[in-house]
């Protein structure tokens, strides 16, 4: 079997987590394993360049932030190898260039758009355990890119892509994908199984087990993607292809994101296209929206409601805040949650997001705003209600069965 | 004018001192010049990286421990350009790879092949400050290469001669090279002008401001290397071809190198390729011999007496014990020094080894070792004399004058 191995930042957090993840790899190499390790920089690290860095500039120019912290990475790679030969198994460091990892130029938060697998492939046929300094690649101008945040998990995943490997398996401090987070609801369960649908879902509404893109990647590609704990030997959880013969989970997880901010703009010009440069001018200043809540109009001017990250909240109102001739007054709230519901079962069976609302409802929780999609249900709501509204839908749909 | 400079690991030991680099940096391109910049890593960052790779191996990979040394300079790199940018000047940092420095396979301790300057070139012509991680290149397999202690100041001369520069200069925490160390004599004065024979001289016997292969690939290319102190804006010392119009000095300074250990073995068999034999398996053990000395043979044995560096004397040992049917006996002293007067007059001028041996004599100093070149006379001595042979060589030729 190939498989590519990933250790984000806390599996490699000091030199002895180093010393145990070379154990951990050398004893997947001697059950007769090819293995490709990809690894984080060391915890802390990142954000220690982050702070350099902003010693001399609050927007320090990308490209170079890009080499800065491609070192961290890098220190880990040599790292881990050195101790893999010491162990006595071979072992050699990569960058990403040398992995062949090309890259968009889009500095900080690169595409991946292609990968060149014939060095690793070379070494591996050489018997050789290849480790890969995750988050990184490089453009076609020869500059260092990143990949983003949580970057190295995409670097695994396309690397596991190009070269055909059995499977990804992601290790982290914790060991699975949950029916929702343990910390709110104990009788929290981990899954088996969930399928990249479910999973870009969680994802994306908060669950920080794996980077979102490369889940959308492994999808893409057909990786087999296992998440598991460097600190202990649990079976961890395998996110696939939902499989044909398999009864459909009709809600698999509760999602929880507290770090929300509700803008509802009220008496919005009803006119053709102000929606449209209201949030071209948000995309233009970078602020990511998530959830857009539109009513039909009733009195010659409409309500848009929206979400964004708390940490663009000002972003937000200060765009908003130049529209005023075109809108009547600005509601902002910044003590919301956004909770989800999400399964692919709910394909195919109706009233999931009915049972939802009825459950919070029953516990006196108003849902401010709701989004849903093929396999998800979202609701906004106050933030003080974010524990008992995920431990009551998680009972609800039974997940801690 | 196009100019290189290099600063060494104090002259960015912290984010204040980058700061300070980026101001001398501003201040040289704002009077009109072309710049190349060199750095090396934060001080203190080297040897953090070899304890880390400690922690796991004795002996770690040299190809890893590469990968991994490199970093450091490419954090420095990064900050200075981001530093320099944000006080508006252009500026574009560069790996040894992106630079266009290609070296050969010896890991940990390579050698420059070759450079091709175009990349670099190119940002110039922009208007750029190109700002290049030291001490690094790449070989033909693609892999990182490091250029060994002080390789940082071969980068910036290997840079310097590709760019056809005016001249490059080094900063470092002492303003220029001395007619010997001022904490030994404080009469010791700073020269305007070295040649760069006598300051290869100079470095190879202990003086610790520049790294010896660079100035002899600065002489190879004929590179103007200016000596300088990233501390003060004290003039430096000027190191170049000596000119032929010019006096030559008869003696330019007085160097000193404590760590040294002499080796004499005594009634060595006095057959060929005895002497041979002893500095092969030397060399294969990565013994670095100095001076030798062998004195004509009288009753069928003779007498071998050689110098290594303090650190290495330990596996001198061994060696030589392990000729033990060869030899009679082996007398081994670390409590030496090498005391050394360098100047290219003595070239076409007499006694001045002479001259040396009168005055140590003199102060009842007895010389142990004896080796001369064409500007240099070195003597091994007890090293509790050090300090008084060098104030007696210094007073001697009037270098205080």
């Amino acid at each position: 079997m190939l498989i590519v191995h990933k250790y984000g930042g806390t599996s490699v957090g000091s030199l002895e987590r180093i010393a145990s993840v070379a154990s951990r790899v050398e004893k997947a190499k001697k059950e007769g394993n090819d293995l490709v390790v990809v690894v984080s920089a060391m915890s802390g690290e990142t954000n220690k360049f982050i702070e350099f860095a902003k010693h001399f500039s609050d927007n320090p120019s990308k490209r170079e932030m890009d080499m800065l912290l491609s070192s961290g990475e890098r220190v880990t790679a040599s790292l881990l190898a050195i101790a893999l030969q010491e162990k006595g198994v071979d072992a050699i460091a990569m960058t990403g260039r040398q992995a062949g990892i090309n890259t968009d130029t889009m500095h900080t938060y690169a595409r991946i758009e292609s990968i060149d697998p014939s060095a690793m492939q070379s070494e591996i046929d050489k018997g050789r355990v290849v480790v890969v300094a995750g988050f990184q690649g490089i453009n076609k101008d020869g500059a260092v890119t990143t990949l983003g945040r949580g970057g190295s998990d995409l670097s695994a995943v396309a690397i596991a892509g190009a070269l055909k490997a059995d499977s990804c398996e992601i290790y982290s401090d914790v060991d699975g994908i949950y029916t929702t987070d343990p910390r709110i609801e104990p009788k929290a369960k981990k899954m088996d199984f969930i399928s990249y649908d479910e999973m870009l879902e969680l994802a994306s509404l908060g669950a920080k087990v794996l980077q979102n893109r490369s889940v959308e990647l492994a999808k893409k590609l057909n990786v087999k993607m296992i998440a598991k704990s460097s600190f202990s030997d649990a079976e961890g959880t395998v996110i696939g292809e939902e499989s044909e013969n398999m009864e459909a989970v009709l809600v698999s997880g509760i999602a929880l994101d507290r770090n929300q901010a509700r803008v509802t703009i009220r008496e919005v010009a009803d006119r053709p296209g102000i929606a449209a440069e209201i949030f071209t001018k948000l995309a233009e200043e970078q602020v990511n929206i998530d959830m857009i809540i539109q009513n039909a109009s009733a009195d010659g001017t409409t309500n848009l409601g929206f979400t964004v990250s708390g940490c663009q909240s000002d972003q937000a109102k200060a765009v908003i805040e130049a529209f005023d001739h075109d809108i009547g007054s600005m509601d902002f709230d910044d003590s919301v949650c956004k909770v989800s519901v999400v399964g692919v079962g709910m394909k195919s069976h109706a009233g999931v997001a009915a049972t939802a609302f009825t459950a919070l409802a029953h516990e006196g929780i108003n849902i401010e705003m709701i989004s849903t999609s093929e396999i998800k249900v979202s609701m906004v709501i106050a933030e003080k209600y974010a524990e008992l509204a995920v431990r009551t839908l998680h009972q609800t749909y039974n997940l801690d069965a």
